[in-house]
């Protein structure tokens, strides 16, 4: 997610960079907090369906067992996608951004393959629309 | 993001939640630094392209001029995207998740139509990969 390189980097972070970018090591940057943002999109036709956390171990879980894990913010615990809504996402693929922050999950969903614990398919079930003073969310 | 409710959420904490999920009023939920996360895709074929990060006044800019304005976390400051690369985003749509935590951008890009500073079209040009001892990252 970097639009440009950084001012005058030091030699060894040129090299840095350029491992992240443009090696095969899975280095995955978790932030301060000990998290990656995950976009999780629809195996059928690349919907995306929500945008959730890990943290290291949940991204370890999601590996091995092919179900995705996340980490929750505000219950500050590991949960297994779907495992009460049974919505639970295989995961067909998992990619990395250039500078290894960000996750893209390419998921097959069970249940009734929806994502948002809203009944509805994808969370990003409105859209900011010019309104009278402001923006106003529109359902469609 | 939430998979389930909370567990006893108290009256007003419904109601709340009620009105951020099902509401029409724009009220994006800036992090504890501020920021907001973004996943833009390309209008063309919805690729997914990027994730990055908006502050309120690079989103504020971006609704004004409907072009993509980010808050660049490694250099501390707002960058219209495409400035320095001509990668520009004119912005199509902007969605929000269901509990207005993340923001998904619709975009045409200009320039070479990519928005990766590598080159490439996508950030997410790498696959993890099972590997010896771990995963790796495969190009493809």
């Amino acid at each position: 997610m970097i639009d440009e390189p950084l001012a005058s980097p030091a030699v060894s972070q040129d090299e840095a960079t350029h491992d992240l970018e443009e090696g095969t090591a899975f280095t995955p940057r978790f932030d301060a907090d000990g998290l990656i943002v995950c976009v999780a999109r629809a195996a059928a036709d690349h919907e995306i369906l929500m945008i959730a956390y890990m943290n290291a171990e949940a991204l370890r879980l999601t590996v091995a067992t092919g179900e995705a894990h996340y980490w929750s913010r505000s219950r500050q615990t590991i949960w297994r996608k779907g495992a009460t809504s049974g919505q639970t996402q295989k995961v067909r693929e998992i990619r990395t951004d250039c500078d290894q922050d960000a996750l893209l999950l390419t998921v097959e969903a069970g249940g009734d393959g929806g994502a948002c614990h809203t009944g509805r398919r994808s969370c990003f079930y409105r859209r900011v629309a010019e309104s009278e003073g402001g923006e106003a969310l529109v359902f469609d």
